[in-house]
């Protein structure tokens, strides 16, 4: 890999070298392409599917729902907690039996956060930031409506995202007041890594529970739930996982907190004797108790396969090429955009930055549409931000430069 | 048709006479059935898969998934009110745009009555009963510890289910304090159909909310959610609608409710210019602002083609078979096992039954056991119920026939 530290070097080095240096750049022939000309800059919104997946949804439907029948819940029951094992011990740094599949994001993020307020009864506050997933934001807003809460927000540096500092500032400004810490480790819009370690230790010392939401983190960067002490955390398998259009999501919760926590929404797939069909819910141990309706198989199946190939591939791998793709795309922005009036979204820093980068110009959301139409995808994020999601098991360096190249020509025409 | 009346001469009917005259006959060819020699009486817990699910599923996984990408949220988005609309003016009754599709029953479940007891802040009681569906009386267990009310328990008659004079008796019991009235349509375990408008108009009239659970109805039996008055509704697509495992599951609200209730988690999806990403929740009009996280784009289009199908056949055809099997299998069961102990654990007459037949011998969890080693696959409900899901689309007179043989065979031996 090139010295990062010299952009115009970077940017001058023929695409065509780092990928033959790749060693990830096999990858990409497990993934259905059908236009190999397409540049698709979006699989941190949405990931390509495995080969692996469309195989494995034809033998779902065709083995398992239409010959095992009622039969195939003898395995399917297992599905949540056995990929969420694969999940979390490959890829998140989670001990067994921490993490399981289910439901979406919001649901699971809506059914931490709230038995993270009812564990922290005589607690008001809630710290989040205005920058942080919309969807996280609706949820503890109707949370603290409904519980008589209130919201401080942090207002971070749209770049660089919540610093430690920050939260330190709001927790002290809350003495014995904060129920809830809850940032995103990495930001959607700026790619910014919110310091895990750290932020989890000051929320702890303020007696608070912390909950992190990883969608943008998991499959793409070195998570360690257990050694940084995480309480709470939840995340999307569709985008870095490549699990397919709204995949289950996942949460994460820490072993010991799971007998004292209480999961809001006692479901049938988290009761014990789930088929006694009795009377009076009493939880399944550990994180079975946290599971609720019948899980979705198709999506979980094709989700395995997404996880599956990550893990195989190796987090360590996955982090090195996003750090590289990003630094080139960094390198290109500097050298051919910037001088057409872009100004760069993400951090410079490599350690402080996610697999995607976010270039910004006033016109993002037209030009967004006019490379679409052009065969280069990324998405806009408003109000001024181009996303160039670089997937690391299937974007190459030859994709990044030629989108630029696009980007260039589109800008200045 | 036969003569119900007569369960001999039904019960001495030749099968093939009944397939013969059967309109649905054919509907039998649009499922895949790997293994024609399997007779599968569980219907009405997994239905079959159409083979349309699977050509879609291969579909969008190849050429929606792998070739639009991101792109495919441009028709994803109205997946889940689309086929809402489609199951809700097709087959349950219910006027445009008051069905979704989304999540799974008991997150639906949870919403709905969670928004029921906060609109009807002042009252503490809970009404429904010890026979209705587990995740259902668990769910309301939860609710009612974490909003401080009191369920009141119906202990309806095992086969009959809960009757309109119970209702009333309960709501006389506690004048200006009901909330909510829950109770499923038709009963999982003995099919038994509760009286839908009387005990609506009773909740009605008490001031009371009522929320059905149409699990055990919805493509089996003929509902009319708006002419009933139903205020809220919930149900499964992976049973008679042949959704596939885990589908989806539908929420209604009538149209006049949708702004009044409250969504209590309110996510991205239910958010009103959901892509600017703004600051505070303000939600979609009507049952848009329902949608809470990213839906499940495989679970959907597979339930979408199970819902087409039961909308092709007709509820009306749809129901008048299952009345005919579930008839054939009353007759069957009077004549061959009620000899060797069975009892009927289903209602007897047709108009209080659902599509499945309830028959009840204390040996019967080894009894099924031993049907499905023979190839005839019933499912088994404590304490003693062996379920015949009779599901129209899928099920012959001539399966009856043989699992009747199977079952007088078992239990003579």
């Amino acid at each position: 890999m090139p010295d990062p530290s010299s952009a115009p070097a970077l940017a001058s080095t023929d695409p065509a070298h780092l990928d033959a240096a790749d060693p990830l750049a096999s990858y990409r022939d497990r993934f259905v392409i059908p236009d190999p000309d397409l540049i698709y800059l979006d699989g941190n919104s949405l990931g390509r599917p495995p080969l692996a997946a469309l195989e494995r949804l034809a033998r779902v439907a065709a083995e398992e729902w239409a010959g095992e029948l009622i039969r195939g819940w003898d395995h399917w029951l297992d599905a949540p907690l056995r990929i969420g094992n694969l999940l979390g011990t490959q890829l998140l740094g989670a001990n067994p039996d921490e993490v399981a599949l289910c439901d979406s994001t919001t649901i699971d993020f809506y059914r931490l956060a709230s038995a993270a307020l009812d564990a922290r009864p005589g607690r008001r506050i809630i710290v989040t930031d205005r920058a942080n997933f919309p969807t996280d934001r609706y949820v503890l807003e109707g949370l603290a409506r409904d519980r008589d809460r209130e919201i401080a927000w942090l207002d971070p540096d749209a770049v660089e995202g919540p610093s430690t500092e920050d939260v330190a500032a709001v927790l002290a400004a809350h003495p014995d007041d904060v129920a809830l810490v809850t940032v995103s480790h990495v930001n959607y819009r700026s790619a910014a890594i919110a310091d895990m370690p750290a932020i989890t230790s000051l929320a702890h010392d303020a007696g608070a529970l912390v909950l992190w939401d990883l969608s943008h983190s998991a499959g793409a960067i070195r998570v360690e739930l257990a050694a940084a002490g995480v309480d709470l955390a939840v995340g999307c398998t569709y985008k870095y996982l490549n699990g397919g259009p709204g995949a289950p999501a996942w949460l994460f919760i820490r072993s010991d907190l799971q007998a004292e926590l209480r999961n809001p929404i006692q479901g049938w797939f988290g009761q014990a004797d789930q088929f006694e069909m009795g009377q009076g819910f009493r939880p399944r141990p550990g994180i079975a108790g946290w599971l609720t309706g019948t899980p979705g198989i198709l999506g979980l199946a094709a989700a395995e396969e997404g996880i599956r190939l990550s893990a195989e591939a190796g987090i360590d791998r996955i982090r090195a090429k996003g750090i590289a793709l990003t630094e080139y795309a960094i390198a290109l922005h500097d050298v051919r955009l910037a001088p057409l009036g872009f100004e760069l979204g993400s951090p410079r820093e490599a350690a402080r930055r996610g697999a995607h980068v976010s270039i910004r110009r006033s016109d993002a959301r037209e030009l967004t549409r006019r490379m679409i139409a052009t065969g280069v995808i990324p998405d806009f994020r408003a109000p001024d931000s181009i996303r160039l999601g670089l997937s690391p098991l299937t974007t190459s360096f030859t994709d990044v430069h030629r989108a630029v190249d696009v980007i260039a020509e589109l800008a200045a025409g």
